[in-house]
């Protein structure tokens, strides 16, 4: 036999040998398939299609047709999510707190009755991105090209999803736009109304985060966490552990707000910040100011 | 019928509603599709295959045949821009400037007639990073891998098309590469020759940016906008507000620069900066010295 | 003729005109064809289905015949390496160090033996992200969502493949990763095991990093060069100019470590710090506190 | 140069010699494309989906949201063939007869509102169909299954169009079922209610036959012309040349029926007939009865 | 409105109305999803590939892994299988004969059990096909090319379907043969051993035929019903209708043999004869010599 | 383990197992993969676009850039070509006759240097087809739509191939074209120029007839073998053993010609004919008169 073949059929081996000690921390999977990525995709695809009807589907010629689209859009999406909702709560199902058992075509049910309020928080959003940024020419073009907008269809929808108490589905969701966008939401963070990121590539918003209405962050601002509470065990416990930031905040660029401080309303932290603490409201924070140095040598810094 | 199907058929009303207030800021959109963004991926493909013979296209054993693939590509890419810029004419008819009627096949032909000049000016992008890069191995391995590369293949597309007057295409055009690079280059920008990107995630430049030659970014720069001038309304005004770099000036990583200042020529800006105020050439500028700290507990900080 | 064709005609001649001084840069492509993208994204794809049986393919209902989903997945991962390092022995010829001669095939099969060893590091990491994020759930949700892994895959292949003298392939590999999760990490820095990345966004790791076990990188770090060693031509030379992290150190969001430097080991990095300066074990490094104005006008700073 | 690339080079010159005499049958192609094939097809499937709901569609699990489905298919619908219809009227301008301009959007629309029609009469042809052949199992099978109804589809279609005046689409529409089924009917062909093809390969049914109602044929049967009437530069003139059959007529496989003749009602033609005259009412038409010859040798006859 | 618009809406209407007489044959659709077609296309492809290995997939290079791409291909099959038998017995229920209850992964495990001796039989028709055409240059083009054993592998599957008591898919499976090779055997027909049809097209094999060993065919033969018993609603009776054909039969071109006749062993039947009585063994057929005519005209005949 | 699994490990044992006698009919199948046919399907497609462009594939506006695309169309032919006939020189080795060594690369070129003269013989297709139609409407509809200029294309580049010696691919080639239009031409048959075929399906034409110039055949027509010589080990020889056709025949459909008979220079052949022996120029043959029957029963023959 040739030495490939012999590679291949020895490393089949191997590769299965639970004996080797780190091999077991990979969960030994079950029957169920995982819930399918690319479906999650056409989910928000669907979403999109949906709450902006006309920006990411080609309807057709006029509106008279719009009740039809919607309607099949929304049977589509129920059917996708019921099916994504079930694998997740059947692979999952350790993860699922509480005693009443949750139904997937319940839960998608349920999600499509939140669409409307969905949308509504994602106009605002539009309004805030487009009132925000000189170099936006319309709503349409902040809804067909901003990356922010893109990371907040994903976050919102994720959010609903976790409320409804269904698992891992929403972090994949918020994955999705974290690698398209760089904006990295968890979908357990509260963000209120007329929310907008600029550029937004590095931004961070913890899972225990609680932001106002009209809050603004630019890109490569961290709101996290800045120790873990230890339990028994030694492992970090899910407490509230990041910032509460109150309505008409604005963070510049690449600064970082750790722990559970309060940023009070209508302050405006600076760029390049690493903050630690509460703030009061209408506060200006700013980095400490840089040093000009002599002038040295060629590159060297 | 159904609980599913009652859901569905109740939030195709809903959704349709214009009385909920916050739908009125998403526009309705009129008679013609939006420009597909899949296309407009197709062009760059087609310029990168264009501009770089042999590295993004598998055309054939040697280069006997170059002239038929160029032509074909061309002609190709023709066509396509020619459909989207009379599509991006038609939905945004709204932000055109001027007085002059734009035509969609003269605009096709004015950019195809532009590529030499591209493909000019980023074989010195080639060169510069080459140049800057000790892990470099070789000009073709910049052109094949290198992100900085590829994000200024997208930005050198858009400004062109944007000085052709062309709307929105060159802003979905940058946002495709924001998207896979995490630089995010505004078409409007004004770059020279020799221009390079190290590593490059989080780089944002500003719509008035004013970047000499032999300019050298770090990842996770941004040069950016300190405040608005408000007009009348209360809406930002889009003037010059963001930073010219004069030629030779390198800046490290994470650095923030807003406003319109000016940094002079040879100048070094270290990392994680924040300056919003204009230098000299020649200049050195530094983070203030991090401080050290006793050693206190296991992780906090 | 009309006017697009003879743009198309007269700019094919001009886009092959060697006299334009700067498109000499551009290597010449010779016969073989470049080393397929898609390909490689399949050769990840497969080793990701390898080394976590059930999370990344529908391999079925039970574990019953893993093995051989194993054995077909690992004789698919041989064919396309072979072809993919044939491609890229062949192009990138010039590149290649050392006297022996390189067989493709010796060296897939050489990469698959190593295959075992990868995962048992991949589970190493695993545990490290699930033991530092209080937001995980289970092994299985960071296998399956966490951006850190995907690019801790994409490193330990690529990091293979360059230690057996591959020339691009290693670079193209963890490109793919930094597009999609903004980390990026070359393959030839040095890590140890129980190594975590948290969110991601912006992380750089040079080629000469050295890395300990059980490191704790965050969003936005830079562990960069700080300046270069120039050769007689005034080209920077490729020496160890990147920093060492000793084990258990942990480095807070965009704070940038630039140079040889040594972080001993059980040090902390705040965040935003620029550091280019080595510092002894059990440290911790914090910004200059930063600064609170008197509150001034609306909205700028 | 190599020897490929020459002879590639040299081809390309030849292959447009037009002063080869034969080349210039070939018509030199005008600016526009051709109609589309894959948007053909896909015209007849959205007929199929909007005809007989839930069988060549996956239209979700209840009648509840059927109107959306019909509605986003019939819109689709009228977009693809409008612009495969303008296509046809552009190449094939010259063959279009009448003084009248034609309109593809007046004509896709017009061709939507036979559409009820059509499905009358298929549900006749369904009905035809499951009551001659004792292995049909259900109306469901028949329609999901048969050929006969396949090319019943195809055929209906295009005789609607053809009638609208539209050139080419209708022929090519027909030939996809003949392709699928070896079924060829004209789409000018006149054809009555409750028509059944049984197996069908073979079947020719002429341009200018007409079949009544509840007529049955068998595979192999051609409905043909025998002779042309030529014009004045020799060529066959398109004058009714094809057999007329009158209602409830049976023909078994492989007959063959030549010329302008009439087969009167309730008429039997056996397999393998030839005939080329006209035959009364209730007639019974057989072939000669076969030889039985000698024994002689082991394979010959 | 749109006068499109207009005509959609009109139809949609029209279209779902029950009130015309004919719609009601088509039966109203319950909850599930038909089988699906493509995915009864990848059923026949895996069998392809299980029964002759390295043909109709690239299973790699040597036969030393062929035994995972087996398991594979196997589980595949099953579960595929499963899905789509699940899909006919829950669409089709009211087809199904016999009080036992039919379980979808019991009947796909069935069919894997037979597919041992569906190979050893198709083995028996590659070497008759092979035996008989001169033209055939080696086993390998016959497996590979000929339409024959494309069509007796989509028969022979479909046959152990049908005889497990599955509706409907063994009928899609050889309409799917039918289509593709104009050879149109029912599943339900009793083929033996060392089966062979030349050419095809047009052969019909009706779903009460006894087929003997050795038996050869040629294009365009039927085996088809005379007349049908009628039951008392003057619906056809399912009973046995179709020809008998002991071994050593050979039936040449275009001939149609109807009803329930017997073929007498080592019987050969010419070409294009029209045969509804039994003949004794070792009959040699012949079709009544053709006339030859004066010459009369042109082209008249 | 679960039954299904069982089942799967079972047959995955039995399927391999030698030990049954008609398995080892099958070759055992070597190193290097089959030719692909969708490759082919692509070859075929690619002279197709090649031949009449502007037909099959959209070039573009006008015929300016025409050159462009038969130059990137004849290279991707030879590259294809050459990796095709070199699949089928590897695996049909032992079927090539002659002592000549045969490379792929050579006679991929000179299949292109034949392109020309298959070009010009298409073209008398062409018009034979169109002449003999009085349902054409124009020579583009025939080139687009008509099944004869499909199987005359597949057939003259099959027969190009076969006379350069390459196995097996020119039969792939020719039962393509068998598959979608029901016409069965072996490459090694000789057709003269100006042939034509109407509708076509079920004809079927030997591997040694020889057809003159001017020749039409319809739907059903068998050029076929009588009876075989068989060699000493019983099998049947390839000799001469089709009929001859000279110029100007005429076949009509379903008839039946057996042997090495020569039919004479404008020889009529009616339909459903049963010939076996040689007719002489000018001759007029018809199938022996039909029989009318009394009328005796209700559906009965």
């Amino acid at each position: 036999m040739s030495r490939p073949t012999d590679v291949i059929l020895k490393n089949v081996e191997l590769l299965s040998m639970d004996s080797i000690k780190e091999y077991k921390y990979i969960p030994q999977k079950g029957e169920g398939p995982m819930p399918s990525i690319p479906q999650l995709k056409e989910v928000v695809e669907l979403v999109k299609a949906i709450l902006f009807p006309g920006f990411f589907n080609e309807s057709g010629r006029t509106g008279g047709t719009r009740q039809y689209h919607l309607g099949v859009h929304l049977e589509r999406l129920f059917l996708l999510l019921e099916k994504q909702i079930s694998r997740g709560l059947n692979f999952f199902a350790d993860q699922i707190n509480g005693e009443v058992a949750l139904d997937a075509s319940e839960l998608a049910a349920a999600f499509i009755d939140r669409l409307p309020e969905i949308k509504r928080l994602l106009c605002t959003d539009v309004k805030a991105v487009f009132d925000g940024d000189p170099a936006a020419k319309s709503y349409a073009e902040v809804i067909f090209c901003y990356p922010a907008i893109l990371s907040m269809v994903h976050y919102r929808i994720a959010h609903e999803l976790l409320k409804l108490g269904i698992p891992v589905i929403p972090r994949i969701i918020t994955e999705l736009a974290h690698s398209k966008t760089g904006i990295d939401i968890h979908p357990g963070a509260r963000i209120g109304e007329y929310f907008s990121i600029d550029h937004g590539t590095g931004v961070v918003i913890g899972e225990t985060c609680e932001i106002g209405n009209h809050v603004r962050l630019y890109q490569g601002v961290t709101l996290g966490a800045r120790s873990f509470t230890l339990d028994e065990r030694g492992l970090p416990l899910n407490v509230p552990r990041h910032p509460i930031l109150e309505d008409y905040v604005i963070v510049y660029s690449n600064s970082t707000i750790l722990g559970r401080v309060t940023i009070g309303r209508e302050t405006i932290i600076g760029g390049n910040v690493w903050l630690t603490n509460s703030v009061p409201p209408n506060s200006r924070i700013l980095q400490q100011k840089a040093l000009t140095m002599a002038f040295t040598d060629g590159l060297g810094i």
